[in-house]
């Protein structure tokens, strides 16, 4: 196994900190290969130097091509709107770099096709890739995934997942990049709904194989953004066109019989990161909202309806997915941990010679679901095919 | 205002054990006329004697043609299946009765036109009629109106609307009748489904206009239902068809611009009467779960982000609907108390001359959504119109 | 066992309408023996009368004493402020009517010994008597003792039980009789804490032998009260002194050897019924909160630490204490529920021949622990004694 | 200002690898100086060189006296058990090292005098120090303080705490240092009730002046302990004496007027880090639970009560104290944080010349507190003076 393995990450907006803090805790909690934070790639020489400086990066560069051609770079983490993924990552990838990639893949299916066509042909070379959907490394996500796996809910018949935020339900919000198609792909369809789609497919151990979908935008003009940061922003005098969804609402059909009902929104008043997800089945059932991360609530379906009631889990126990490495029993863990256990992950994926999950192929397969809600959208709701399903498992974890 | 009112109830099952309950209860807390338990009605005599006896009604009949025909009848009560709604209430509003009806109106919309048609024609002859869409005078969803017809809320944006039950989700429970499409109309949909249809409009003050709808049968065969009792029952050794849905799902447009995602199932296990809805609106939200029937949450938007969340109300107070009549702030009611509320408000409207609302014309409003998810189903869950949209409205209730 | 009984009630404020409401819902939902609603006992003729028909009494009167001489009368239910159980429970099991009488017992441990000598000398004669403390027939309460019992608890180690209230936390309220001594004989610590500290003994299946004391009064003087309903009032010009404590803790040693933290108050801004209790033992634990009434939650400590949680039990299953008799699962019950159930408890008792539970005797035990309390907080609240324990039993109820 | 500060911290065991972390994240999201990690002391050479690689440190030594006594380092951070600290803090104080110290200050008054002594004699010539209430510096907790300190909760009249834990629950778990009265001083009382004693005061803006208390060892005897590792442990054959206390409970008179009541447990079977505390005034409520870290509640008693909640704020906003420099709102922080926050601070402090808070000062008015405890519970719980108090104030914090 390799001591260490020098990254390279490309983008230093919001999620660049969330992975900055991210790759430098990593080391500190898991065993394993440890990452050397090498080079910060973003567009503005100046800011980008103060944010390497910050975010404790040893160099800086504005020249994203320049980074993947160097030799001593071993891993490129892709942190960029979904515009550029597709480019970077094909790039990154024929240099016979690791490739970590923020979620959705891509802005859309071609893209999204030719970089797990790069991936595939990469991986015969002994190059790997992933796809950073986040979430699911969520100590509580991992628990109820063990519960899946170790068939504690039975046959199941129910995925039921929203997303809700309210960043945008000021009118008065301005138009972020998150609100143009051209740089995002989609709105909350892609951005969050995207994460409930896969967590819909990881929890309930079925692919979507159709969907009947619909999409809203709410407010169709906003004032053009001026200095953004994060998911904040202020607002210039000029207006522009909303050209993404503000909401999105599946019926889902799943391959295993499981019946799938996904909602995204960024305009549930007063509700902030909401991701929720609840998964019924024969024998049990369990349930998760982000807003409580460390909480679990699981049913037990098999013991008398007397004595049975969800049961709250905090999920960190020594024998917990992923919370063993941090802290005693009651310390609960933050929105980055997820980003530590992922890195930890591949890491140790890289090292080992295996293949990390979520592969770029789940990230087509993602991708085609959001495509195949837009269609069904545009065709009065109409169920709308996929396409090929891919089986998702992860093996070797830290967990 | 006429002092009492003698009531006659057809159906002794599980609702009329509730409806006995809230009859007896009315005049010990409110105002206005007192009912009088004059007439239950079933079909067995024995059972109905003893259920008679034991709910306190004066007398007992298995005829219902004859209760109704009876001169000194004021108000018939309908908490029968489906299937009689029609031919009694139609025969009751023609002899004169004020009728208050339980939900679904009916199990077709053909029934349902021709019992609205005659509460119209009955209406002017100063003969009221309601349908029973009790979960509506629930303190906390009486507040969350009262929010909403405030303009606390805002510009609704999204309805979101989940029953969650779980009392079939083993194979082995029999076919009752609920599960029997001849006498029920439908399952999960027309049950559970209706009362979270008509509170998406009811707290979103707006129409369902159009739905794109999925249902669902996970256990196509079921043993026959030996005795049953309320919503439990002993199975027999031979099998029959369930002939409705066990869960549906829905998209809705209404007509105010609001998006509605609507789900009913009898298969969640570890829910049990879960009736989940949460309106999100431009100025505030509101999120309430029958499980926590004396809670209402409440964001309130218009106050400075840091300050603000959802606000667990317990609606117990002085000031609060209904419950004022009640204990003091902290002591909560239970399930049947809504059912007091109906009748509350029912008798005060019979006295005063007013309509109560919902109305019929409501009723069959529901019916045609009913109808309109079906029709999507059956057609790729494709948007479907409703038809014309009818707005409630509710005054002088003792909320 | 005799079909019926005729009950007279004395009192007709808050605790005379939650009363009348059980007593006429009893028959309904329980087997056994019927109650006849026969006289209401108050002082004011008019008022009386117009009660008497509000809740239900086919009699009223304004002389308890020629109530109790009555001989048509079985049952005299005592529900007026402590000053007069003495004087009324003596008579009438001197009587020979069995008696229901509110809690705390008295106002005195001398009053509360003199109705302790009675009730025994009337049990020799088959006259029944039972003080009532109903929140242990709550049936999430009564769900949490049938887990104690089964051992599920283990050796219990802590008790903690809060009393939280608000209704008095205005300066401005009025003196209402729960503030005069000579009417209440305490404040919030007989008023409420008398309820936690049953239950801290009957939900840890322990006694409490000795107390660590200390009470408070933060509003010395308040405006006399005009007219008073229910817990609420109308405040006069005049002001008056407050006699009795607005906030009372304990600490206890009990003669299991658990260690109880008991808190009664109403001065807890924003918490209006919040009578929370706690136990924690060597196997399990159980806890409950009274604004939320149907749920017990439950941590099982002998199943593996990562799959424990406190787990939310729904207290509405037909194999639960007393849910059975009511609504199918998930359909909540209300605070007048547990006088129902104790009502029921009570007639079966008497119809039986047994004693019902809690004795009088129980009720001069939590006297003398509410004695003990003062004379603790007045001697720098040094632990003192309570007197002989006195340890109860419940056996042959509807639970 | 400095631009950055050489810290050394003496300690590895659990409380060394949360510094480590907080350290190491600093100045990724705090302005102000940065820490350089420059030397972790420890006794084990070899563990202690594998704990510096992995935790983040330059150097690793074994002997606090040299590290203390070298010239280029700036701060030193005592994380060791309470038994070293004295003996540390004032041999770093002396050299002229601004000193950070966990908490209980010591093990005894009579050191905690000592180490104040050196702190105020340090003091005069610009040496800085603090103990480090981690808890303070958890935002929900901050934003308590705040609106204390804006009047939000009028005048304080209760405060309830409690610290529950289960980690000895069970009688095998073995006599690891924190159980022995020479390591740690005292048990749950100073190791958990420490904190909550110190939040009584922070959150309420008083200062407890006497106290009435209890202490109780359920479990006497426990296997030896072999290897630890943070809260957990492995045991051996033989016993040994528990010498501290396994619960404490403690009544407290605060100067200001306020009630409280405080409890600490490692024997609350279920609860894991349950550190709950409750103020209550007259315009208003706050109530917290570690276990969710990311929320407060808070009551404002000044709108109606109809309209009036508990209401969830997700302390997660930009305008939040401390949460603005991490995610976006909805993305929680966990347990490490707090210490993030608080060395953010305390570097704050000490490069602006002031002192940051809490002092030695308030370190021993808590050492004060849990010896009045003790002597309290010695002489039957009689009321107990606590000594002079002292106010705390934060001024110029980072929140």
């Amino acid at each position: 196994m390799t001591d260490s393995y020098n990254v390279a990450m490309i983008g230093a907006g919001f999620m660049g900190a969330v992975h900055s803090q991210a790759w430098s805790s990593v080391a500190r909690f898991f065993p394993g290969p440890r990452p050397v934070l090498a080079v910060l790639g973003a567009r503005n020489p100046e800011s980008t130097r103060a944010a390497a400086d910050r975010l404790g990066w040893r160099e800086a560069s504005t020249d994203w091509r320049e980074i993947v051609a160097r030799d001593d770079i071993d891993v490129v983490d892709i942190a960029t709107p979904g515009d550029s993924h597709a480019e970077i990552a094909i790039a990154a990838l024929e240099a016979g770099k690791h490739v970590i990639c923020e979620k959705p893949l891509a802005n859309t299916v071609e893209e999204a096709e030719a970089m797990t066509a790069a991936a595939v042909a990469a991986r015969e070379r002994g190059v790997r890739s992933m796809v950073a959907f986040n979430y699911r490394r969520v100590p509580a996500v991992a628990l109820a995934r063990q519960y899946l796996e170790e068939g504690r809910l039975g046959e199941i018949r129910h995925v039921r997942a929203d997303y809700l935020q309210d960043w945008i339900a000021d009118p008065d919000f301005p138009l972020v990049w998150r609100l143009q198609k051209e740089r995002s792909g989609s709105g909350a369809l892609g951005d969050i709904g995207a994460h409930v789609l896969d967590l819909a497919e990881h929890l309930s151990g079925q692919s979507i194989a159709e969907v009947s979908g619909t999409v809203r935008t709410f407010v169709e003009r906003r004032p053009l953004a001026g200095a953004s940061e994060g998911l904040s922003a202020t607002a210039a005098e000029e207006y522009g066109e909303v050209t993404v969804d503000d909401a999105a609402a599946v019926h889902a059909r799943l391959n295993g019989g499981a019946m799938g009902t996904v909602e995204a929104t960024r305009f549930a008043t007063g509700r902030k990161n909401a991701m929720r997800i609840e998964v019924n089945g024969s024998l049990g059932s369990i349930a998760f909202d982000f807003e409580s991360m460390n909480e679990l609530l699981y049913y037990d379906g098999r013991i008398p309806a007397a004595d049975a009631g969800f049961r709250r889990i905090l999920v960190t126990e020594p024998d917990h997915p992923y919370a063993g490495a941090w802290w005693p029993p009651g310390h609960g863990l933050g929105y980055e941990h997820a980003f530590v256990h992922e890195f930890a992950d591949f890491l140790a994926a890289v090292a080992d010679g295996r293949d990390p999950e979520p592969s770029f192929e789940h990230g087509l397969h993602i991708q085609r679901i959001l495509d195949a809600v837009i269609r069904s959208a545009e065709d009065e709701s109409r169920w709308t095919s996929v396409g090929a399903p891919v089986l998702t498992t992860i093996e070797g974890d830290a967990r």
